[in-house]
């Protein structure tokens, strides 16, 4: 793997947390493959535009929310495993998540498959 | 998914744990998909036949040890997580680790992605 499992982990909360649409989308470009599918236990997308229209749908629920990292990302091959939390802007995490990339030759990810943890916020 | 996340943890601790290698194939058999690929940073195993030979090797590295399920598997759609501790009989964890396995149409798995925790044991 070219990319560090911390870089891949920021570049992915950086999309979710991009308000501008266009950004978003160049983000969404630049860190996913086209084909790629995302998968958590509330929502999931299919191909690149599938999955920016569900980032722009979680986003819409969740208004002033960030997503923050937590822990140390870590590992192996093409896979990928980091934790993030859910907020308000200056406020305590209302959930939390693991997830698991999968990244091609590129870098970009094909895959992600998302938990939610159940002792962060109210997950 | 018709089997239940820890019915799908239960069943796949006890294929790792299991020192007769007819009952170990025959765990095997009904666990995994015959393509079945498992992955983590340590090892990896490809089709049936090399998930069974790694787990066998993995095995011989740590005679008298033994998998446990830590906390509460969960899942959603084809994917299962869970955690796990390994110890030697009557002895505090060596290692712990969690692993993401995804299941096909008939419940049998055909991925296993898997990660270690470092806050469990010396991993």
């Amino acid at each position: 793997m070219t990319t560090s499992p911390k870089t891949v982990a920021d570049r992915y909360l950086a999309l979710w947390n991009e308000p501008d649409p266009a950004r978003r989308q160049a983000l969404l470009d630049q860190a996913w493959s086209a084909a790629g599918r995302y998968v958590d236990p509330l929502m999931s997308g299919q191909g690149r535009d599938g999955v920016g229209a569900m980032i722009e749908a979680a986003r819409s629920q969740f208004p002033g929310h960030g997503f923050t990292l937590r822990g140390a990302p870590d590992g192996h091959g093409r896979h990928v495993r980091f934790s993030w939390t859910l907020a308000p802007a200056g406020g305590a995490p209302i959930a939390g998540g693991t997830d698991v990339a999968t990244l091609d030759d590129d870098g970009r990810i094909t895959d992600v498959i998302g938990f939610l943890d159940g002792d962060v916020g109210g997950a």
